[in-house]
């Protein structure tokens, strides 16, 4: 059994911690890492008897631990990593890697240098249906991948705090930044160059902290493929996550437009329910991701999802946020350059 | 060009009146019966210059005719049919051919005497949808069909002056009429002995003139097949017609819960339409079943849609109707037998 | 916490003993029963540190518990049930309660006498599709239900020796129990009446050991509603479960032919999966209905699903069995006053 | 009746020919233009006795007509469209008016002069889903719409002489001119700038006369509203036609996957058809266009798309043309104030 702890258990890191209690072939959930009483309880709730610690150094201080889960708030990503690397621990963190290249190349640095694992929390990738998706693509059942679409929409924005550039990204580092990996995942290229519309259409607060809550962004591909993004903080009718690849012969979709298999039929017509949360469309990828990680520790296999891709990822939402302010395409090259 | 006229316009023969006019290659619509003005004029006002006879004799004894299609009240199909095979003349009659065998059978034998066509009214036959499903089966792609499913719903009931047996022959022998001749073709078998259950369930007036707004038929075919067929005239929401056949090796389905592609999103859900009468259901079926007719004048084929495949399904519905006065299973034979 | 048995770890007991073991809140999972040696070596592997007893008095010998969960073979489903009500126990107990309704009556009457709660695994109950149309029916969503429809497929037939009629009770006790359970549950009345036809269209073994492995069955309910149910061990393409049920006022439906949400689209068309076992199908309800009977537990809540319910829904079944055999409407009455 | 002729008989003027000759009511179809002879006889063929002429002065100058259809090629629109006003006739202009913004103004002032009506022949407003789309989007079911996304997907890439830009004004002109009238439709906005990025990804000929055969556009309003669209000549599973309009309170969507309702279930999954011409996908449309048409002729009514909506859309196609060969955004102002 792995000995593993989880650093923040704010909704996501309380996923996590829940599954490792008691999902995860291999897991032994020790200790989750937390400042805040209700958080600390909650935790406790759900995953039976762990020890609770106020920060990284106290866990780290305490516990002997195998592996570690990074659930913190982005901007303290890349301390975490670098901090679990030297201390000679695998380690799980959550999208994004850091909130610039500098960061993501000082925590892949410390990680080489520990000889441990990072694996991303990508945890699309892990979803039966984007894995179909990858198969079939990678089999070439679409031919040659000429445009990816997608679009990812949450019901409500987050609070402006979240919102905040400089602590979440913003909305295309921190949301579309999943459509960004996926799109390079699936067309297997690297993004070439991006351009960015958007705009705090809805919520002023949103705009307020310098963040939109609706961008499309158009990518062109080294290949000459192509994308076309489309991500929303306000998309009222549910948690909306679709990617349709075409390719020179076919194309494969992924999405859904029902939850519940329920149909009402009436005078009105037909109606049916919708995902509406991220568990509601996810719900069993988050167990798989954790088992991915778990897999690679005990038969020390290679991380399935690389700091390189995240920082890749990481690179092309930059370049995006760049379009978005300046009205003009902007290449990931000139991004990478800089830093 | 054919000569035609069209004996009877209510709804459906006015649709046929409207199509051979406007629609039909081959086909010259001379002229139409009908002893109620309002019509008259609506076939005109849709129809353009045709001539109009209060019945048949009329008809007959004014003009040199091709083929007539006979859209007459069920009731009358069989002398209909008699008369003008007696004419000389080809004939697309309305089903069912009659509402017992002995009537069916000598509409069948004028037609022989006569030596013209008699092409039966099954417009399913012609929609896009049935002739793919039955292709589907012909190319083994289920491999050997097990059982027929069926729903047939109109929205509202009929008034009871038509559901009235000796009128219409009620819901099994007018309506469900349909699924058990699409269930003997799908199924490629004859009807060995049926079950039913029904009852004026919504609408008393049904019930007051002897018939049933909902029924529930099993059938069970000479080499072992099965059928579940469901008609009901108070289906709230839609026109739903809908078939599967299920082989020994797969499955195919007719039918859906979509008429125009629309979808509205909300809050409450995902919202669409359903089709409401049977143009939207079929639509081009009602043309393509004409154009059939033509074509095999013209090209002088054969019938597609013979009389006795009608008398074999009255034979059927007749049993089902039996069934569901005397509460025990009947078979066909039986009925046949009698007559 | 609950200290619970799994009585019998075959396939479904195994999903239950793991279920309890990781994921039912106040559940611990003490110990399963059986004498197959790779059985118990597959609980102790998905479930950790259990004790392991070859029958089911070993394991009151030795154990002290507040539950048992019985998922042995059917026919001992009412000799356990009755050793486990008079040892004290809170009762889990695979469908259905007996294959007669005398051991019905014996189970439930050791249960009352002990006092100890009775519920029966009719998993569907829990799954969430199957809670919102009810739901939804309740809510007079439909108007009152006229017509119950279902069709329930496996892949492929079960070995002949399960089959058996003394072992399962057959196809219509064993699998279109739950469609009759269903019926009785969503139309919200009693079944007055039954009719089947069926036969070993596929499997000649399955013939041999005197069942069918496709069923057509009619249901006539006190009230006049009526029911139209397809069961079959031969469905090729997937795991289809569907119901519908039609009101005079609209209609709910519940399946789908979606498994993951992914869709191919070549120049052959549009391809996508279909549910192709009973987790892919059902997946959560089975945690949902161990939930269920924990919060029950621990609640002293009444069962959700009670053994009346089993015993009514083994004796629709067991007319359909014999209309099957005699070629004639079975009332459920005949079944009940015989026994 | 109104006497009408077509000017130009290739698919879409035959499409109009035959249905001005047999469906459209008020419309007597009297003449086409064509210099081929193939398609002087398919005319005939589908249209029954109509004259044919060479040109259009040699219709003019033969023929008393109420209105033309011009369906000549795209280059030759505008001064079809003055020729027939200056000779006061009414017109119905395939899309789009011009290639360049002075070749619509004049075609406009032409009509104005000669106080006739011109109709655009946008199809897609006349379908019975884009019409239902709209009256959500005016009804306020979405609320403010925020994005619009499309796809136009043809299965195969024209010939090039037909891609040049001089001659159909390539992919951004051609067809991405029917997303763009219609983001503006329905959208209720003025487009300010776009974006596009392109390529010949899969048929150099289209490459070698200068056209791409995938697009993505991004699109920004006035208002602020994005749109996200994506046309492509290399659609190889069907012709898919698809728009979606998020508002700040829903969302609607236009399009499907299913062409005939008919699904086929076997070991490998679920598979069904999919929508492969502009026939197959769009159907009554031509008709309903036709209807309306005529209907504004008789009725003396506006017409319902007039010259100034195509010259704005072909100012949006001519400014995302422009982006695609400078990879730049460009204002539709821009292009406006060149011309």
């Amino acid at each position: 059994m792995m000995r593993i702890a989880v650093v923040g258990v704010g909704r996501i890191g309380l996923t996590h911690a829940e599954s490792l209690a008691k999902r995860v072939k291999g897991a032994q959930l020790v200790a989750v890492t937390t400042t805040r009483p209700e958080r600390a309880a909650a935790a406790r709730e759900q995953c039976g008897a762990i020890a609770v610690y106020p920060d990284l150094e106290a866990l780290l201080g305490a516990e002997r631990l195998d592996a570690v889960v990074i659930a913190s708030s982005t901007s303290a990503h890349a301390d975490n990593v670098v901090r679990c690397a030297d201390a000679g621990l695998d380690i799980l963190c959550e999208k994004p890697l850091a909130l610039n290249l500098a960061d993501c190349d000082r925590a892949i640095a410390a990680v080489e240098r520990a000889g441990t694992k990072l694996m991303m929390g990508h945890v699309r990738r892990f979803d039966a249906g984007h894995v179909e998706a990858k198969r079939f693509i990678e089999a070439g059942a679409i031919g040659r991948p000429l445009v990816f679409r997608s679009i990812s929409g949450d019901t409500d924005p987050p609070p402006p705090s979240f919102a905040d550039l400089a602590v979440s990204g913003g909305l295309l580092v921190d949301a579309m930044y999943h459509d960004l990996y996926l799109a390079r995942w699936l067309v297997a290229d690297e993004i070439e160059r991006v351009y960015a519309e958007g705009g705090a259409l809805v919520d002023p607060a949103i705009g307020a902290v310098g963040d939109v809550d609706n961008s499309v962004v158009t990518l062109r591909f080294t290949g000459g493929a192509m994308g076309s993004l489309y991500a929303s903080r306000t998309c009222r009718y549910g948690h909306d996550l679709r990617i349709e690849v075409i390719g020179d012969e076919g194309a494969v979709q992924i999405g859904r437009f029902r939850q519940t298999p329920v149909r009402l039929l009436d005078r009105g017509g037909v109606h049916h329910d919708m995902p509406w949360t991220t568990p509601d469309r996810l719900g069993d990828a988050f167990d798989a991701e954790l088992q991915a990680f778990l897999d690679c520790l005990i038969h020390g296999t290679p991380s399935p999802v690389t700091g390189e891709e995240s920082r890749a990822t990481v690179a092309a939402a930059l370049a995006a946020t760049r379009s978005l302010h300046e009205g003009r395409p902007v290449t990931v090259r000139s991004i990478q350059t800089e830093n």
